[in-house]
């Protein structure tokens, strides 16, 4: 028998697993509604501003500045209980989770438990080119991208120290083009007057994509004009460019060996993994697909939303993954389990494209909002406002936002840790 | 051959081993003096300020608030090198050291490779109880105490659970008593809002010391006194208590076992390993014995300093391993440095003793300065005042520690980040 939480003899108990963009804006509408008891998992202890992630990769930013605890997101709150933990398995017919070992019933279901990245099934180059989710890979790329410099500094045989100087990010969507204009920027302004052997300004920093175009997502103009800003701030681009092997020495791109220590991954996703009872459709990225309230069919109790969700706006176009529209989403299938709850019609959901940007190394940047379509340095402070306007909100925390403001903009990087994978004592 | 550096045609090489408090400020009286170049050699890319280390261990200080990269302190300086490296041995006859595998020679040596935890004989013990010197274990720290508090609300088993919130620190010195400090008070003014089913504020916090007293190097009143401030914040205190087992279960100290997954180790140091052609004298604690201008018998060229040397002030009583004591040896070696390049006379070291301070919990802390000694809330504020005083001369940054002292004094803790050993993805 699974465990009836003590809270269901009187609440309906909604159970939200994960607390990324779309899980936590859930709990948040359901807060303090009386008829409900949520309860809200995620194997990780902190909500994580994942758009700003590539900063801490690149030493802008320290993890905890994008990253809260969840449970202080609900300390004054009563009918949400946070737990650590992990969700393996869902069975829908007799409405359980099991976490942990544990089984735990439910009236409602939430999930939204994101995506991960997908080696497009050579699960072997993670280890030498990992990608930029979690915090954890996010100080990893940061150990890689400071320790290359260091051992180029070292380095005496000028064709080692060369390739030491190589970063190949893969993948062009914004995380890819963010995360090579930083590694071109941090080379170029902030560690260059640090070294007395090598000039980090002459490192390579190498985008590569596979399809046509970089940022493909957005308008076909803003795609060439971000191309024309990596250029000038020193990327190299290769688009229609396939990755065909990568291991300790370097990568093979079309046919072409790039010697490299430093690969990092931003290209494809794939939803995280959740055993379904009975299965579920899913569509090729393993995002299960959901009806025009995000319920899964025949079970309208339970709702999958964010990078999970492949949601139709329209014939053959999903809704995309981004942070406004999981955020949508989570308020939307909170208005939805109360509208079930007190026997009322369900609305269907309307998505608000808030637009789109992308920021290219410092002082350039990209964005569109339906027709209206900005670059150059207007883009940049756009999306500058914007980021550090949520974040502000979100830690309440002005002072850590100004100055990462004023540090980003005069080229100061306060978070160079190198921080090894191992925390035993090595003196 | 050993290698020459280059720059040792024009100039006196001085290789400086170690970017602590002591290698640091020997490096800095270096700069910009035209006889020499500098080489400073450090396995780590960061200088860190371990007085506050165990903030960042009870999640009130980000890792990079207390770190700063040791090749930004000189920039601007053209006649300090750094390197990121080990180096393992020395030989005095010949002078040169080898680091990662490459000899290099050098006309003066500095070694300043400070301590590391010592388990008595009992190296497996770290797994269970890691120490305090490095940001790895400052994090890992932090990970293990609010990791116990997750898992106690998830736990079901009462007895498992209060288990769970055993805390035991071994070794009531400063570091020791100021983690204990630290997590009472995280456990009863922090975390204390945030949990459904456990009550953090019923922790228990042991601390467990072999010798009679706490804090032994302080006027007998003033460990007396911090006795007391302990027990009012809810630590328990145990002296004349031996560790006698550590392992993933608990602790046995003086025939008890107490249940435990959070021991953590602040008992005691020895010196980092290094390997001397001739071998040299050392103490019982592994510190090179060196001579009234620290350098080593014999070899005139040749320093040690900081928690790796064992000077003697007076008959049995040798210069303590405080910060100030090793920035005034720093700083001190480097003239001498200089008085022999210039065939002058050699000094002899006189030290100022400027007093120690330890902070038990928040508002309450100890101080002595000479004759003088203080305590309560006057202390705890000298004590903030020097450590926020010193910080903003290192890092720059008024913002940031204007911020923490404010979260600090109302008890907000905001970089409670629970990250795992692994990088790898885990979705």
């Amino acid at each position: 028998m699974p465990l009836q939480h003590p809270k269901s003899r009187e609440k309906k108990l909604v159970v939200i697993i994960g607390g990324g963009f779309a899980g936590l804006n859930a709990a948040k509408s359901l807060a303090n509604k009386d008829q409900v008891h949520v309860v809200l998992i995620d194997q990780r202890n902190h909500h994580l501003f994942q758009p700003l992630l590539y900063q801490v990769a690149t030493a802008g930013l320290n993890p905890s500045d994008i990253a809260v605890p969840i449970r202080a997101q609900f300390s004054k709150v009563e009918n949400v209980e946070i737990h650590m933990g992990r969700v393996d398995s869902v069975n829908l017919e007799k409405k359980f989770i099991v976490t942990d070992g544990v089984e735990l019933s439910y009236d409602y279901l939430i999930v939204a438990a994101g995506a991960q990245h997908s080696y497009f099934g050579n699960p072997e180059w993670e280890e030498h080119a990992p990608g930029l989710k979690t915090v954890e890979q996010a100080t990893e790329i940061r150990r890689r991208i400071l320790s290359a410099f260091e051992a180029a500094e070292n380095e005496m045989d000028p064709e080692k120290q060369k390739a030491l100087l190589n970063f190949v990010v893969v993948g062009a969507g914004p995380t890819g083009v963010e995360l090579a204009g930083a590694i071109a920027d941090i080379a170029r302004t902030v560690l260059v007057k640090d070294f007395n052997h090598i000039n980090p300004a002459n490192a390579r920093v190498l985008l590569v994509e596979a399809g046509p175009k970089i940022l493909a997502a957005f308008h076909e103009k803003l795609s060439e004009h971000a191309l024309q800003d990596l250029k000038e701030i020193g990327v190299e681009v290769r688009v229609s460019s396939r990755v065909e092997k990568i291991d300790e020495n370097g990568v093979i791109i079309a046919g072409e060996f790039i010697p490299s220590r430093s690969v990092f991954w931003a290209a494809g996703v794939q939803a995280s993994r959740m055993k379904f009872t009975p299965d579920v459709a899913k569509d090729r990225a393993g995002r299960v697909i959901v009806q025009d309230d995000f319920s899964i069919e025949n079970f309208r109790d339970t709702f999958v939303i964010g990078d999970m969700a492949h949601f139709e706006i329209e014939k053959n176009k999903s809704l995309p993954g981004l942070a406004p529209a999981a955020m949508q989403a989570g308020k939307f299938v909170s208005n939805v389990v109360l509208q079930s709850i007190n026997g009322k019609a369900r609305s269907s959901f309307k998505y608000l494209d808030k637009g789109q940007m992308a920021t290219i190394g410092k002082r350039k940047a990209i964005a569109q909002y339906n027709s209206l379509r900005m670059t150059g340095v207007i883009a940049w402070l756009a999306w500058l406002f914007v980021h550090v306007l949520y974040l502000i909100g979100f830690k309440n925390r002005i002072s850590v936002m100004a100055e990462w403001t004023w540090s980003y903009i005069f080229s100061k990087r306060g978070a160079r840790l190198i921080t090894s994978r191992d925390w035993k004592l090595k003196n």
